[in-house]
């Protein structure tokens, strides 16, 4: 499986996925599942895939072959051309659903098989940062004010810290803490979900990736958070009155 | 769905079920999923039910006619002549696979959908307390020292807490505040897992049901635990260290 999560902040992004990837309990592996192109001052993207991996990384590089192409075809807007995150979108859901359809059609697999749901982030020029869900279909959702992040994958287990905690007011390290902490309690529960993790925090208005990082499973942070939440939890549990009947 | 949770500690069993069923999100009602059977000072037996309910409902009923038929037939053991759990948990499996072939040969629906899971407990005589988690095929697991707790349903947003925190050392009491706490972040998060509750706490060795109580929504422990809960997962998060990159 996979988990990843996107948060869109007042002061930026934050955006983190896992690297497992699986067929059964008995063949895992590690992949990248968080992308990233920018033109520093100009924009910035950032990607979260899960589902199919021959799909999801037929896309990046579908972006990234068009983005980089030496003319740019106007008819056939991409990354680098669009004025607006809204199209930016498009244009991922776009690439997706031909992707899709590439790899289904070539292999005879059943496009079920094929599905795959994107987290996309990211900042154009002026426009504020913004944050999208998208699926399968190639259709996708904008994050808002009242639900200001996206999860993909195995989400469940680390739903509800976020539901709990997130604000968006919080510092970029604060929420990077907090999405840590889903990771744990994900990772813990579920196999398919695994070390390391991949984190980009994106500060509002820098247009530029300065703070990526990666998480490994002996990470000295991440042991401390997660150790520390197992006190703090149990500490918290032993304030509330007990169950009396 | 459901959502139900049994754990077995070293002070006796703590056993709670939800009680909303649905078809679909616009067709939902409240039924009792927690089912008790008693003799006291005898033995004492406690049922959680996920899944079909007519599936579910049959079973019970067989269970009760047969424990409560007037000549009991030596060669059909019933819950009130067997005289261990593991044989108990047997008569329960076979009920539950009789009910299922029953209900769906009757209805010609497909036996996929008459799947049921039950959480099973008791205790009969100087033997010690047991739980099961009685599986659609019959079949059932018990709980061990490793893992002291089953849940059927909707277990995943409920687990990180019994994970981390439930020790099979504690009392009775703390061990319901946690199961309650399970209750809360899964009815947050799942429509289809709703209140009341209903929750009983079995004292070893007494072999009789004293401790059984319903906890409605507007509960006012259970909205003190929930809010408190909320105040003090936010304060553990503020005492971690921020992330730093």
């Amino acid at each position: 499986m996979t988990y990843c999560v996107g948060l869109k902040l007042n002061r930026g992004l934050v955006m983190a996925a896992d690297t497992r990837t699986n067929a059964g309990v008995d063949n895992i592996a590690c992949y990248r599942k968080l992308h990233l192109w920018e033109k520093p001052g100009e924009r910035v993207f950032m990607l979260l895939t899960a589902g199919n991996l021959a799909v999801s990384q037929a896309v990046v590089n579908l972006l990234s072959e068009q983005a980089h192409a030496e003319s740019h075809d106007a008819a056939a807007p991409n990354l680098f051309t669009v004025t607006t995150m809204f199209q930016a979108a498009r244009i991922v859901g776009q690439t997706m659903l031909g992707a899709r359809t590439l790899v289904s059609t070539a292999s005879g697999a059943n496009s079920e098989a094929m599905s795959t749901t994107f987290i996309f982030g990211g900042q154009i020029g002026t426009e504020p940062p913004r944050l999208f869900q998208i699926y399968s279909e190639g259709n996708f959702i904008e994050a808002g004010a009242d639900t200001p992040y996206f999860q993909i994958g195995e989400h469940k287990y680390g739903k509800p810290i976020l539901d709990r905690v997130v604000d968006k007011k919080m510092r970029l390290g604060e929420a990077a803490k907090i999405v840590l902490l889903s990771f744990d309690s994900t990772i813990r529960s579920n196999l398919s979900v695994g070390m390391p993790i991949d984190m980009v925090l994106y500060n509002v208005d820098t247009l530029k990736i300065e703070r990526q990082t990666r998480i490994e499973a002996d990470d000295r942070y991440f042991n401390k958070l997660s150790s520390g939440w197992s006190k703090y939890l149990r500490d918290a549990v032993a304030k509330l009155p007990e169950f009396d009947v």
